[in-house]
């Protein structure tokens, strides 16, 4: 059957996305916990490749050593039975009433204290799973009073925090890459880091800026209004793409965490095509939660189209690197070079580019049919392409 | 009197905005050309330190050699007789239509070459006229057919030209910095460079990055809901606030170029404060323009109108820090870092830190009085605090 | 003390406001349940005129009539204890999953029957407080997926069940008048209402249009990006403003339910300016809640807050009325009528001005001084006009 | 050829939307101008049904009588040698500095008889031409400084307006019917009818409310973040969808006016099966103007895409109705009735209602399979269902 996934196209879920009981700020749940076995066993049967979690997903906060342990045996249990593997891992620094102004920000010591253990206790639970990447997204980092806080003061805590962890992960020996995940707002007013440039931009200054890397988030660069196609290619053309959510949402509004797919058929083709092509590795990972309106089986409808329209999108990228006639217009876009800057610079190449004319009208006449070119990806993706 | 600029403040203006000329997308013109002359006369009279400009509000593109140099002769000796000072210098790489689909970062290599051309002779003009830092506005590289360009490309071309430039500046042994400006959108559908730290994490995988930082714009910013107020923080944290575009605009909508301070009250009150507090020492450059329905006189009064606003929100600042009641409370919020993570990394500290018991309860039971915070800094922007 | 509400202000606040435990998408509550006894005294003593409230806010869904009839038989002796009134109800028909698919729009017959049964009941008990208007925000009632439900047979379904509820309250002999309050998505991805406008356009075809208003909320049109200034004075020019939720929040993003006047200073200043000046004589009604970083004692501040920036922004458009330059300015901009449209239509009068010559160059010649009025303004606002 | 576009499928274009030279706030015209014959014969050679226009589009605002009416017979002679009808026609009231603060709502009287001597004259011509539809679309009806013109009184001068031209149609035996077109902002700060529900809520206040609907536009509405299906639902449902202008536009942005289709493939899918299925037989106007990278052929490459997509939605949207999944999931969701509301209100029903018992755990356990229905959707779109 087309269009099936398997475990090979290293689909992933988060414990909290199938889990997600359907509250939202105005309403209570509607569906029933969901225990990480019968998760797996799901998840599983549908072809997914993996799952990932917070600390708090798989062990409550106050479980007592013996009690988390059990738990994690029971869960590694299912990881076997199922084949299913953990790629990635994280810490809920967000729902604790402790970090209501901020974790590796806060203005207390003791809670930046508090959120580095928390995180240190669940990079090691991360990597006893297997986990090699870690995620940060950091849901309180941020203000909605900014007379209270100075955002240098911000950035520089959470450097600290992630040089602390950095050190720490190479300290324990653990094989794991951190990928940072940005989002505007909500909860908070404004998060520090708004977008996933942000990131890229702290990262240079890091103390290891080679273990750190971005997840970005589809839904989180729309509430932005920003193409994420393009800013998934800044991030693998800066060698940063660690790790990926996949997910869906209208601009400019709350977080929709709407399934993948199901709004941005167009941007999430080219996105799609550009992970295939671009040799990203790593999981394709689904950060989406069911409608409200679901129930207990509906989680699986959701998890299964997911997987489905990715693997269609792809299956348009191919169409797209055969179709004769788009690939004719394209050829026609690439030029040789002809008239163009100098590889490099010398003062000499420098001289005559600067002497050269250039005839603006005849560069001005060059027809560039985009119009045609994008009806034809417009008719490819809606599948009525020869 | 009162909130009146003087050149020590720094205060400069675009010849393009003053001689905005009320076009828009649905409308004529509204008023008429404003010669070079003129406007640094009226600037001068007004208190302002400086006018930039990009080459072509200056130099026609057509101009002759000996046309260019009579009328920078011209506009140097206006410099000379009203004080005025180019602090900044530009290039207009987007509205000629040989730009259309890109100048850095466009297919044609003849369009490339001829970017570059146009950006050296810009820049010898900017010198020329004494300008320090040269801003980089890419209005143009962006994209509507994602199908038509691969955005990696475009950023690799997009580095290319700035790397070539700054050896270009470094072999004419120009003291210039170079000011990377970005907007999401408009002209183009999307921009590949959204937001300021796209360019911040650009910045970082340049030949030479130290002469390379960032010009960010408050309509910009607002156009993707940011909080610009952040956005220049994590300019400043960086080493990287090379230029500031002054101007105003709500979120989440076309380009306004407002008069800075006619909408984001709070915001701006909070930029004003971080950029005279941070040590930042260049120019304050408004880059708004006069509604449309201004005439010709009316373009003095928005001048004014956005000194006089940075002004007022200035001394806001000054009242910020001698505020008891708001000052008591931000003292409140300082901890004395008990209980929190260590300063640097040792095995021994994570240990440590690893280990330790926190009270979360305690932790969360600390008050944060924010809502009252807030209220005085509205009560203090309102001009009604005792 | 400058600024002090008084009753005869008509301040109210729901219950559900300074009652709100600071829940949110990515967090547990952070204050402790407020009972409404404990509300009432701190409402009255900050200079409150009254307390709204959704039915569930008093009432449990799930009470015995004893129940309910002791409950609110100690509501009604607060109230008198206090001075306090309830001069609005409402129905919460969004936080029970039985509504998850909607209320009203519902396509199951008996969930439609049960909202009904349960807002019949919420208006007896907002009769019964002493309530004149009834509110109705319809916060399920919307879509994420379009294929489920003709958004026509929606628009058709809340008719039916407005035009009931009319109908139940002239039967029942209730002096209520209807105010229909819209939102332009969250929880739901879009609402089938949008904005305040789509209900006036409904009302006009509802069975008893007189009896049913408009109740505009700040946040809800700040969410799409309109001038709630403008949206206010529409409803107000039809006669159909019975009601007003006055908050802050940014644009295009998610529910923020600020504290009024926390962030839109201007657009507010011209919205309680028009409540003060249009004879709009209902309640001031607070629907914003505090910070999450709130500790219980904030929640007063926080309404405190309101309160006070309201009848501060009351006192600027005293100032605005008083303030020489400004109506010299204004009156400017009035004209006598001259070469204007004629009174009505009449033949004769078209025939008239089908011909009249105009001189379209002096017309374009006149002079508009808005930057100059709209910094005027801007500093009356920041309190430094003399 | 499948999705040939012919007149009966009564597709439409502007003279200004194919004429579109490219011009943009930061660039000069990139295509010539299109003179009305060429124009209407390419669009009779693709198959399109009809051409709309401005006065000013086809007649110069300076012109005299005689070049008038040389103009309009010339142009009547291409539509009869053609094929092609003009079925809706409308006034420039934007460009003209005139208009720069207004048209029917400026506070100049003068400019206000202006106003409705242009529309006037614009009438005449278009019925002249044989439009039966006026559309109204009031560019420069807005404000960025609400201190200089209360709204109320903008929307009584506007009111004023389309009553005294409703009057002139009368008078004159004109069959024609007035569409209002609301848009957020652009070229104004904020328009006063921001949204289609905003004229559809004047209309009932007009004097002659049945000559007046809407003509709501696809790019207008996604500026606000709308649900455009939801918006036009809302038209059909009144009887006021008289006109509708298609095209396509990101959410929260300036304002695209994209080829149909080249977006939002989901929203428009819903979009094409309204109008095909609700009984709406007016024209299918294409509002939208090639990308500026375009040169004069791309023109037609964009008019006949925006044809292309419509076909072939409609054809999907005939899919949905033969999908028999589809059909079975929109089964399941129609309910009998059974303990809904009474079909209208007596006291004895509501009497009955409001003692009936709910068994609100059984209502909640309903299956509300939307991910399914959702995906299905999707699939269909994309051209993979069997």
């Amino acid at each position: 059957m087309p269009f099936s996934p398997a475990p090979a196209d290293k689909f992933t879920f988060g414990l909290w996305t199938v889990g997600h009981r359907g509250r939202d700020p105005f309403g209570a749940p509607v569906r029933p916990p969901l225990d990480p076995r019968t998760t797996l066993e799901h998840l599983a049967a549908i072809g997914a490749y993996g799952v990932n979690l917070h600390d708090n997903d798989l062990v409550p906060p106050d479980a007592t050593p013996a009690e988390r342990d059990r738990i994690v045996r029971t869960f590694r249990q299912g990881l076997t039975d199922t084949g299913l593997v953990v790629p990635m891992a994280t810490t809920d620094l967000f729902s604790d009433p402790v970090f209501r102004d901020g974790a590796f920000t806060s203005h207390d010591a003791a809670v930046r204290g508090y959120a580095l253990q928390k995180t240190m206790r669940a990079m090691d639970l991360g990597v006893e799973l297997g986990a090699t990447i870690y995620v940060f997204w950091g849901g309180r980092e941020g203000a909605e009073v900014d007379a209270a806080r100075n955002p240098i003061d911000a950035i520089k805590r959470f450097r600290d925090a992630i040089d602390f962890l950095c050190e720490y992960a190479l300290d324990q020996q653990y094989a794991l890459r951190f990928a940072l995940e940005a989002k505007p707002n909500e909860p908070r007013g404004d998060l520090y880091f708004p977008t996933t440039s942000s990131y890229l931009a702290l990262i240079g200054t890091l103390a290891h800026p080679d273990m750190v890397g971005v997840n970005p988030e589809v839904a989180h660069e729309h509430m932005s209004g920003f193409n994420v196609y393009h800013v998934v290619a800044q991030a693998i053309e800066a060698g940063k793409l660690f790790h990926i959510d996949l997910n869906d949402q209208k601009f400019a509004r709350f977080d929709q965490d709407l399934r993948f797919g199901s709004e941005s058929l167009k941007t999430l083709f080219f996105l799609v095509k550009l992970l295939e092509e671009s040799g990203y590795s790593g999981p394709r990972h689904f950060d989406a939660h069911p409608y409200r309106t679901e129930h207990a089986d509906g989680v699986w409808d959701f998890a299964r189209g997911c997987m489905r329209t990715y693997l269609i999108l792809k299956d348009k990228a191919r169409q797209f690197r055969e179709d004769r006639a788009i690939q004719a217009l394209l050829a026609e876009l690439r030029d040789d070079g002809r008239d163009g800057p100098p590889a490099g610079y010398s003062s000499a190449a420098a001289r005559l580019l600067k002497a050269q004319t250039f005839d603006r009208a005849a560069l001005t006449s060059k027809e560039l049919a985009y119009e045609r070119l994008d009806q034809l990806v417009v008719e490819l993706l809606l599948g009525v392409r020869p």
